[in-house]
């Protein structure tokens, strides 16, 4: 390969994987953009599993299924040394190679004439897992391939890097939601669960309606922190028996903009954007008789209008204070009958599509 | 320079800079590292601020002091001419340049007299910066050096944008823990910021203890999360005006068992870790006196006892239901006297350094 053209392919993969951030899709564009810049026919990926003592691969089967795993013991074959050495290995012929195991590589699915492996190193020089090139498409694997594959690995352990710790920071806003969310929850036992619950009916309208997993993911924060308000809100009034007074309702309708005010202080990132407005409004109605703003149609965001139909539907299929939860059937008369006046019908539609009704 | 030699230092620059995740310690280390890579007298990488419409970039001082920043017009000098073109630009005399302006330069303190200027782009090619290398110590800059240059500014492009996600991901998470502390320290009028001043303290006692800028950040977030367990306690005990009664009592010193329930479902990155052992440990006290596990001594962490400190010193000087708020002075004396049976003597010195006091 002529020496400019490597830096070329260097910049290409790094600009291909350098911004994505979910280790799974890292992994596939990673496999997938090596079989393209080394013409071969087909490029591995294993990750490190301390835990199990493996190496282990995803393997695309295709968009609509899941991939699947494939696993090797961390000391296995070609791939097992390299990672045990961290020295790359370059065969050309693996019928003239004593180390090469048929074995395994008929285990694997495919069975390789020439072979370039490379370890991918973590900052600190840790050995996170191997790449593998299997089969050029004309020709063989040679040593001078070798130090652009490690200036890939390089960018690889960087990219692998930065995806498992925004994974990590996701994660751990998530489960600070999820855990706050119950707690909040849990001051009225009779509440408990209601958050996770909207955020389920949210998600599965969501993905009726066909949005983009983007926003159903959004709809699950949402969903969790729409009551957060409720903070504002002293027990008595949310955990009073019987029919609250007028002004205690007054106090309760307050959670919605109490909901906004913590929100708003939020630094959402720009896939969570618009929160505070749109968690807010999940008491608007399309006629305008909601709250707190008292918003109508086309003004009422479509996110906001399904939080409501997901909280109403919980609401009802719930014991309350006030009364006992209705069962499913009878929670959508009353909704239909708040349809389309106050509900949207899209939104209804789909959550009963999600509930498996026609 | 041998091109084997250019993947080598990009791979040098890639690992240097690729798993730094701050941005101004990423601007420092991008310019220190050009400057070596390509032995020029300065390196200066010039940021995008799109609300100013100019060009910024941080000037290295030393470490005492934070670096300020200088700033020109988007438009200006041969800079502002890549970043409007986006493309690169090689001056191996600016004597012999018609377009390089001396003036300029000279506001910026440095006038060179070879210069190699190359745009830094974001994925989705929206020129975010430029690179400018100023006077090669020998020679001066040639069109051959600008593919290395380029290739440095993708990998460049890249760390600043997982450097800017990163920190948003964490302004949003800490964004979050300052607007739910709050939210949750006003349920009761006379703890409304009780979160925030136990963070303030706890930090200003982790500096005066000279503790890593880790951990001064790790007390910070355990400053405000510590009381989180609050949230399970019911307001009647919380705002009770008078003495608790025993049972009142236990059920208020259950917050800190809550708030290691709540803590615990957090799944925190490394940086923060056994947040929910030591921040639920606030109430310990060194002869064992203390709860939720009457630990003793050693056995309670050197963070877990700076939280007590700063929690018991809010406490005393802050109004409660039950008494009005102690003057400084005053709150130290009743804190020496739990010195050092119960407080750490060596947190309870730090407090009063904070406090400004000998």
């Amino acid at each position: 390969m002529r020496p400019g053209h490597r830096l070329e392919r260097l910049i290409q993969i790094s600009r291909a994987i350098g911004s994505i951030h979910d280790e799974r899709e890292l992994m596939l564009a990673i496999m997938r953009h090596l079989t393209t810049a080394f013409s071969s026919e087909r490029s591995t990926l294993y990750l490190h599993d301390p835990v199990r003592g493996e190496l282990w691969t995803r393997v695309a089967q295709g968009l609509e299924h899941w991939p699947s795993e494939l696993r090797i013991p961390q000391d296995a074959g070609l791939s097992g040394r390299v990672f045990q050495t961290q020295e790359p290995m370059c065969i050309a012929d693996t019928l003239e190679s004593s180390c090469f195991s048929r074995r395994l590589a008929e285990q694997t699915g495919y069975v390789p004439r020439s072979m370039l492996i490379v370890p991918v190193m973590r900052t600190g020089s840790q050995c996170i897992g191997v790449i593998q090139l299997l089969d050029r498409r004309v020709g063989y694997f040679r040593e001078d391939d070798v130090p652009l594959l490690e200036a890939v690995a390089v960018q690889v352990g960087i990219a692998l890097e930065n995806a498992r710790l925004h994974e990590a920071q996701k994660r751990q806003f998530n489960s600070f939601v999820k855990a706050l969310s119950t707690a909040l929850d849990a001051r009225d036992p009779l509440t408990a669960l209601h958050s996770a619950n909207v955020a389920n009916y949210a998600m599965g309208i969501g993905e009726m309606l066909c949005l983009p997993p983007a926003d159903v993911e959004w709809l699950k924060i949402a969903g969790l922190l729409h009551d957060v308000g409720k903070i504002g809100v002293p027990e008595a009034v949310l955990t009073k028996a019987g029919r609250l007074t007028p002004q205690e309702f007054a106090e309760m309708k307050q959670h919605a903009e109490y909901s906004r005010n913590i929100l708003s202080q939020i630094e959402f990132t720009e896939s969570l954007k618009d929160m505070a407005v749109i968690a807010a409004a999940h008491h608007e109605k399309l006629d305008g008789s909601g709250y707190p703003d008292g918003l109508a149609g086309e003004a009422i965001p479509l996110k906001a209008r399904i939080l409501a139909v997901a909280d109403i539907y919980d609401a009802l299929t719930q014991t309350r204070h006030y009364r006992i939860g209705m069962p499913m059937h009878e929670a959508l008369v009353v909704i239909d009958g708040m349809t389309p006046g106050q509900l949207d019908a899209t939104c209804v539609r789909a959550l009963k599509a999600f509930l498996g009704i026609r």
